[in-house]
């Protein structure tokens, strides 16, 4: 059976000062259409997967607010992460948690806070990599639209037995300009979304020979969520593990790799200037949402939830407040953020 | 006699958001010194001049406000024009006014948004001044250190016959960067500090001269403050008389106009770079003040009254939060706060 594995761990703090520890990016309505991007993640691919089986990792301290926001998803499948430690973790025990009621499961494995705008193609791309997760561990590549020097790349290579399936090369890093033209021109290379299909067995083999402290950790895990001993198991299987990615851990290491080439309108809104694809611009190409005033303006993202933004003579700025505070910075700065939110203390508020 | 009058009708529109029609530049202690700039101006000029009689024209908005800020001004010497007509009306009423108590008043006409980092220099060019008003309208002029662009400058011409004191020869409007550079390296000019002193007959004379409007006007204001009356005549001087400056609609056309060159450490903080002189910079030269966090920014001015601003990547930019706005501009294009503060609405604020 398919069951889907949402990752709503992390916070997002690229989004700062939107999203906040206290606010992550996964609980913000960042398209304003009413929902927030961890609903919309679990609604978009029903009834391809089910709601009623899926389980959700978050961080302890998101476990209710994230309860609460899906009331569809039995509460014991919410599952607060103690401590983070990236995705190869928290990815084994679901496949582990999945595995112990399903020997057949297959998992779709979801970031909780990415933006998809064509619902049904993403359907149809996991319908394609449920087939193809009989022979191999699927990853959906993202067709690229332009070159992102954002994204990791995937490098597709001969054609899987599925048709519309290829075995991936290989997995490449964020690239330089000049390189994600290249990708860009020659084709078959494909964004590394984070959506990954999988049988729970397969995963957990290639996690074994690839990760075997994770292997090792899991198997003090015997509780289910909700009964006695299972909280204490997770500290402890938290407290075992490395912190290390899937893509690192597992996907660029094991064999039988394979991706599923899609166009879903996908986006991870991984940071401010992404906005300016996602909202609406003006006609200087400024992507503005709340109350503000820009004169003389270009390119900007000027964002206000609190007062007015008054933004003059500026180009390619990114400007937001909050009830809490107020980023100012250059588009390509956009990765430094990190360092403000460093600077603030950990979840980007101050202590 | 000597008086003190003192110009406290305008907000400070370009030092918005932190200044507002509700929150006047003059009554903000842009310092930091537990002072407003209105208290600072009255307390500077004692014990040449006291505050005991001195006259202080604000808006009716404002009058209730200024009056309590400045208890030691007889509440009735506090008044609130109807209506903004800029500095010479204003000038001229006190005059009236002044004349009618004292035949032999003698006024030192002070803007209540300015600093002097040099009291005593000041009170000394003053006294100067006062000797100086037996013959003549009498500017305070600064000597400049360095080519201002947004200052007005008066040309000095030959000494006077008090030492110490010029006749004016011009006085010149904002130059351009190469004019004020010459004007610094030339001598003889000075900033035209908006400071006056003269006797307050002297003054009529001029306005009846230059301005007959004003001076007729004047004829119907026979009620003294306080009096019945006086606010219905305050309503019909200012709905008769045209706005203009002091300097435009008196001084640049008058005879024995006179220049006391002074150094005393004036800044008008007429726009916000002004702070990057006033407040203390960090080793990039940045002038911070409030909640910040500043990244690999340099000579930006960073204000925050109300959580926190942070600024990455970003040179020669303003960044000011208030609990209502933020704004973010280049400071070359300071001037332009007027636009976006005519977008707002009049006052700053949304309606």
């Amino acid at each position: 059976m398919t069951h889907v594995v949402v990752l709503a761990g992390g916070w997002g703090e690229r989004l700062w000062p939107l999203s906040t520890r206290e606010r992550p990016k996964q609980l913000l309505d960042l398209l304003g259409e009413g929902t927030t991007l961890l609903r919309a993640t679990l609604a978009r691919v029903s009834p391809t997967v089910s709601a009623d089986d899926a389980i959700v990792m978050t961080s302890r301290a998101l476990e209710e607010r994230v309860a609460r926001e899906l009331p569809e998803v039995p509460r014991s499948r919410v599952i607060g992460e103690p401590a983070g430690r990236n995705t190869a973790p928290a990815i084994a025990l679901a496949a582990h948690l999945l595995l112990r009621e399903d020997p057949d499961a297959t998992m779709v494995v979801l970031p909780a806070d990415h933006i998809v705008r064509d619902a049904e193609a993403l359907r149809a791309s996991i319908v394609l990599a449920v087939r193809a997760a009989e022979s191999g561990l699927v990853t959906l590549g993202i067709t690229p639209t332009r070159p992102e020097t954002e994204y990791g790349y995937i490098k597709a290579g001969q054609p899987a037995s599925v048709e519309g399936v290829f075995k991936v090369d290989s997995f490449e890093e964020k690239p330089g300009g000049a390189t994600a033209r290249g990708y860009l021109e020659r084709g078959g290379y494909y964004w590394n979304s984070g959506m990954f299909v999988w049988r729970a067995d397969r995963f957990l083999e290639e996690t074994a020979r690839w990760l075997p402290d994770v292997a090792d950790a899991l198997s003090s895990v015997t509780a289910s969520p909700g009964e006695r001993g299972f909280r204490e198991q997770m500290e402890h299987f938290y407290g075992s593990v490395p912190s290390v990615s899937v893509d690192y851990g597992v996907m660029e290491k094991a064999d039988d790799v394979l991706v599923v080439p899609s166009s879903f309108g996908w986006d991870d809104v991984g940071s401010w200037p992404a906005l300016l694809r996602i909202w609406k611009t003006d006609a200087a190409g400024n992507a503005l949402r709340g109350d503000t005033v820009v004169l003389d303006s270009s390119q900007c993202v000027v964002c206000s939830e609190s007062g007015t933004v008054a933004v003059l003579g500026l180009r390619d700025v990114v400007v937001v407040r909050t009830a809490d505070a107020t980023l100012v910075m250059p588009a390509d700065r956009a990765p430094g953020v990190r360092e403000i939110v460093k600077e603030l203390g950990e979840g980007g508020q101050r202590a």
